[in-house]
């Protein structure tokens, strides 16, 4: 993508309303704007990540075995009233009436949806184990939003759920979502801990929290040190035993300080052992068996013809909030440090005088053959000081940035940067290519 | 993917509620159920093609110079007033009031929330021309949601918004949605052909319908035959001249039962050509200059450094509408046939008896090979009878379908049929892979 033909506002000074590097950044960088309070709109960059982070969730919500489908936003509150929940939600659903005084809400969440279309087609145990997911825009309204996408009022959430007909065959569903947030995670270049937490009004039994590390964080965490280091598989089979994977990513100390036990901390954790940081929730899996499919009447017939309600869970993913959390997590004094798996383009080809005509043949030159090799390049081809550009691409957080001008023209050069380290080095073109191309 | 570990949930009988074929057959296929008027959920099957179409259209946009973005659903109810369309626009837009006792509004469109990013940040003749696009839910609160997702509530849809600074290069930017059009629809394998139109509520002085000819089509159309012989070219120069491709599908007579004129109609169309026809609206794209602009205060500074206001036109494609536009041109009586692009799996590949080692072996050794071709397989290994597979196969309309059973298997053998025309052969499965990929 030519800059020159890109729509990338960048600003210069820090907005005054952003409180946390995050928020601060992704104005700055030109990904985000704020059309009302909470509810932004994402501009070409900001979008690019926001499809990258859902493609690699949807990528593995497959693998792990779950099926995409699309809800919509607007729900009928009557669902909720069969859930209980319509009452009980309080002031963040956006409630809404139509043009013929009928009540609707802009969904916070679809347990009750989904719960009402599995109800209508599931009729037999042998159409289970079932795992629905979704990525779609979600409201809360929020009291006060703050921190940009963090604490957003229209926000974008992947939602995933499981139906089973007993509570072993559900845990097993729980425990294939768990490793696939293990892994979602892991490719986006996040250390995310699961721990432990509360249902709150989601109900149910079982559930955790995924946790992204970052000084910035949220809350408090305290853990043992082992899990931070602790591996996440590459490779995983999804129909195998997956609780030594489980088991390794929870058998020690780990809680947010909503539940934080300092007395067990102190027990169970040597002192060098003990990490106390700050966290954001990027993830939250729940089991809560018969919560919705018992007042919904969702039951299909068991192996004896009985009519058994569904055993449920639900697995929540803030595609939205994750940008922020990635920033939070990777950015340094002059911007976004994107880890190569979400990062909007992959090099920054900075041309150093665009008005000048052989650096300009050999920047379109380096731009083609980047795009032949398939390697997404924002190419700044603007008439810009390059300091500026320089600025800008730092601001924006590719992995490499490439610039061309005449001095490394004489001497068949171009100059390579690799953002996360600030390294830099000269060296032939078809090098550089072979080097970013990988 | 399996069927056996999909969620397709097929209906026998035809729904009483669905008054026409398109809807009937989305619900039939499993590709979409209503959740309350007018509002659906789309499930997997419907919500692969969603995809599909969504990514034609993205891809036509961008080569056409379009850069993607995305504005969220709620839209502040101050913009509107600014653009003086809040009281204007009547009972369709959906109003809705915040905990804060704000006014929102799901948006219909975007030219407001549009031309306020722009405004912002768009300083200079220079930052032309410029074309942000996105592919967003919108919802419009019809009194009478009816034909499923042909006029439904909430709806997918792209669309784009030119900005330039004189007429002149306002008009090449709607030549090149003009033809990105025409490339995206025929694409999908529609005959869709542009005709002028009112610009209603969206305003504007320059505005065409693009029309797909279907017998089911809303809308009684009339037009010279040559324009649906015309062919698209493949390969478009967009920096070039386009307009000898928007002059042969425009050169001839085409008008909607709105604004036809029959006399008009008889007087330019010899007998023979005259084409009466049933049709269906797609896209709509307008040129209506600073209709926001003015109102909204969205100007540049101009070369001699006075403030211009930006010259506008918008692009609208309905890409909920669409799924149903192409099922209503393209199936019989057995069910859908969708064209190639946008048929949600290339091939069914149906095992006769799932129960039978050698049978499910040799599927499963044909679903690896198909798989390791890229070629995208909904596989029915489920246990049910020949017959519903094969009406299920039919109904849901995929390309190709591969039968294997044992008969075959003796005779080495697969059957592959060809959804669109019934054809049917019996070869090796080698055969069969190269006629696929081919």
């Amino acid at each position: 993508m030519r800059l020159s033909r890109y729509f990338l506002p960048v600003m210069k000074d820090t907005p005054a309303e952003a409180q946390i590097v995050s928020h601060r950044l992704m104005l700055r960088a030109g990904l985000i704007r704020q059309m009302s309070s909470g509810i932004y709109a994402w501009l070409p960059l900001g979008h690019k990540v926001l499809q990258k982070i859902s493609a690699i969730v949807s990528d593995e919500m497959a693998k792990a075995g779950a099926v995409e489908l699309l809800m919509p936003t607007l729900q009928s509150a009557d669902l909720w009233r069969e859930s209980g929940r319509y009452d009980a939600y309080g002031e963040e659903m956006l409630r809404i009436t139509d043009r013929h005084d009928r009540d609707m809400l802009f969904g916070p969440t679809n347990e009750e949806m989904i719960t009402d279309i599995v109800r209508q087609e599931l009729k037999s145990y042998k159409d289970l184990p079932l795992n629905l997911f979704h990525i779609q825009w979600k409201f809360r309204d929020e009291i006060r939003p703050r921190f940009g996408v963090m604490r957003g009022r229209e926000f974008l959430m992947k939602d995933a759920y499981s139906f089973d007909l007993d509570f072993d065959a559900s845990r097993l569903a729980y425990n294939k979502m768990f490793v696939a947030y293990l892994r979602m995670f892991d490719r986006m270049g996040l250390q995310a801990i699961p721990m432990r937490a509360d249902t709150g009004p989601i109900g149910g039994d079982l559930s955790h929290e995924f946790i992204v590390l970052a000084d910035t964080g949220e809350s408090e965490v305290f853990l043992h040190k082992g899990l931070v280091e602790e591996p996440v598989p590459t490779e995983i089979d999804y129909e195998g035993d997956l609780t030594s994977i489980i088991n390794s990513k929870t058998n020690r100390y780990a809680a947010t300080d909503e539940i934080h036990d300092a007395a067990k901390f102190e027990a169970e954790v040597d002192e060098a052992d003990r990490v106390t940081a700050r966290g954001i929730e990027v993830g939250h899996i729940f089991h809560f068996g018969t919560k919705y499919s018992e007042p919904m009447n969702a039951k299909v017939q068991g192996p004896n013809g009985e009519l058994i309600p569904l055993q449920m869970g639900s697995y929540g993913v803030g595609i939205s909030r994750l940008l922020g959390a990635i920033v939070e997590a990777s950015h340094d004094d002059d911007g976004i440090i994107w880890p190569e798996a979400v990062a909007p383009y992959q090099v920054g080809l900075i041309s150093l005088r665009p008005k000048d005509e052989t650096v300009s043949a050999a920047c379109d030159d380096a731009y083609a053959k980047l795009t032949a090799l398939g390697v997404d390049t924002l190419y700044d081809d603007r008439d810009e000081r390059p300091g500026a550009k320089f600025a800008t691409m730092d601001l924006i957080g590719l992995p490499w940035q490439m610039t061309i001008g005449p001095k490394g023209i004489e001497k068949g050069v171009v100059e390579l940067k690799r953002r996360a380290t600030g390294e830099k080095q000269e060296l032939p073109l078809d090098k550089a290519l072979e080097l970013i191309a990988g």
